[in-house]
């Protein structure tokens, strides 16, 4: 569902536009009230793709309010919330194969305590496996992963751990070869200060936190390079050298990401027992009801959602 | 010169070879036995770019000991410096239209104090406006202007205030007008936290001391937007909406500059009463002596340079 007031039934129906013939198909959970009159729409009452080529399939579910496009309602929240909750469970239960969220904003759901660990952090609750959800960002040209992420950036400084770096690049060790189908994953290390701190000329944290969290990994086997200036670390010559960046706070990673491919980035959840994606783009209620929303990050989420169920022998 | 034992020699007859027919000539202050025997050169002993087409002129300047290419020597330390002071006279008395910096490194120079504040701060202090240095990356797609430079992010972080930010965007804004001839410069001021804070929610930075530098430069009359969220504020529609981006550290700047444009790049320094660019690579000693090197960024840091100069009305 998405927040229904942002570019969620929109894109939506743009993504089944573009994905009705080739697939791969997908259902939505929605009220069918927020997609337009015209369009074909085939209500379900259980996980179902059929006819898919014909008409959006709609699991149904409703509003407390009706949703005006730019104009967020703290009354969808609870639909909101449910959306997410029914997404989880059906793909819990191999009913299907993975899930696809459209974007939310905390300024919706602030009132809901259950978020307080953002949108990712419900769902891996939900599973049972809170805390151990990874971040990563995939486009055609990239894949990042920060270890910090929505926090000041003040506050990722001080929290950045060995450990914390540790966990990560494992989960995006395992995921690379569970989820993207690479044998022997390559993980570039990113450096947190300007020029990865030159010897500690400027910060010491690649010499006290990174370095040992490398020397740990290469010890269980996991193939990582670094610290890595960060500036030169997305180059085109450079990313030929990893199939994964693990960046040490949020805009380290997305900068780059975002800056090569604003509209085709992809969120994956690492860590998860389900498949989940995401567009990388926010709610964006200014644009919201004008048609003018671009589909596309939605549409790299449903197919890359469907490639890792896939490579992960879902059938 | 730079640091002989890096690629500075090899960029610069590269260089000369890639502008001798076109221009813009310039001269090159160094060991002429750090250059190529068979290259032609002809020895100056004042400015002079006579006969730029048919062999590089140089100035002379001895190194204490030879250059082995990729063995730093702290005895090329006296050298170095000296074709420092050289150029930043010549430029300063209008004997050279500009000058351009070969790459040098903290290693080989930190034995002289005289570089506590970097090579910038250095030539800053040569001309007597020392703090009032600002550097701007600049490639054609793109020109960013970090308000902190070389030091940890920690202290990036902790050292951002309103004032720095306003005397940062000024001299941008008047750079833009007397350097790059826009008339009426639009300025991007980044946000320094995920999603620009999101109104408090990850730091405070952008209420409490970006939007006030926002206040008195708009009261000043300078035409700023933001603070933006880090990581759209570099995609192709993004950059369409300003002629510069004021960054709050250097790897906000960096990571977008180079990530699209590895070779290009040019380091400008704004604030000082010559022209000076530099390209915005480092003295690269690993593959130094393989002629490997590309010279692109120092030809685009001598084209900016002549471009500057032009637009500064200099002869």
């Amino acid at each position: 569902m998405g927040d229904p007031a942002g570019i969620a039934p929109e894109i939506t129906v743009g993504a089944w536009r573009a994905l009705r013939e080739s697939g791969p198909a997908f259902f939505v959970i929605a009220d069918p009230a927020t997609l337009p009159v015209h369009l074909p729409i085939h209500l379900i009452d259980h996980p179902s793709v059929t006819g898919f080529g014909h008409a959006l399939p709609v699991l149904p579910l409703r509003l407390a309010a009706p949703a005006l496009p730019g104009s967020p309602d703290f009354a969808h929240a609870p639909a909101i919330i449910e959306s997410i909750r029914i997404a989880t469970n059906l793909a819990h239960r191999h009913l299907a194969r993975g899930m696809v969220t459209n974007p939310i904003t905390k300024t919706t759901l602030t009132q809901s305590r259950i978020f307080h660990n953002g949108h990712t952090g419900f769902i891996a609750e939900l599973l049972g496996v809170a805390g151990e959800e990874v971040m990563m960002l995939a486009c055609p040209h990239l894949r990042v992963v920060p270890v910090t992420v929505h926090v000041a950036l003040r506050e990722a400084v001080a929290q950045l751990s060995t450990a914390a770096i540790v966990a990560t690049a494992i989960t995006t060790h395992e995921s690379l070869i569970q989820d993207f189908g690479i044998k022997a994953p390559r993980l570039a290390i990113a450096g947190l200060n300007p020029h990865a701190g030159e010897n500690g000329l400027m910060g010491r944290e690649e010499i006290e936190i990174i370095e040992p969290a490398m020397a740990i990994l290469r010890a269980g086997g996991v193939r990582v390079s670094g610290p890595h200036p960060p500036d030169t670390l997305f180059t085109p010559s450079a990313r030929q050298n990893y199939d994964a960046a693990i960046c040490m706070y949020h805009d380290q990673a997305l900068i780059p990401l975002k800056t090569l491919d604003r509209d085709g980035g992809v969120n994956v959840t690492l860590g998860l027992p389900i498949v989940r994606t995401s567009p990388d783009h926010g709610t964006a209620f200014d644009i919201a009801g004008k048609n003018i929303a671009n589909p596309a990050s939605l549409i790299s989420a449903i197919k890359l959602a469907d490639q890792i169920a896939t490579q992960r022998g879902s059938p």
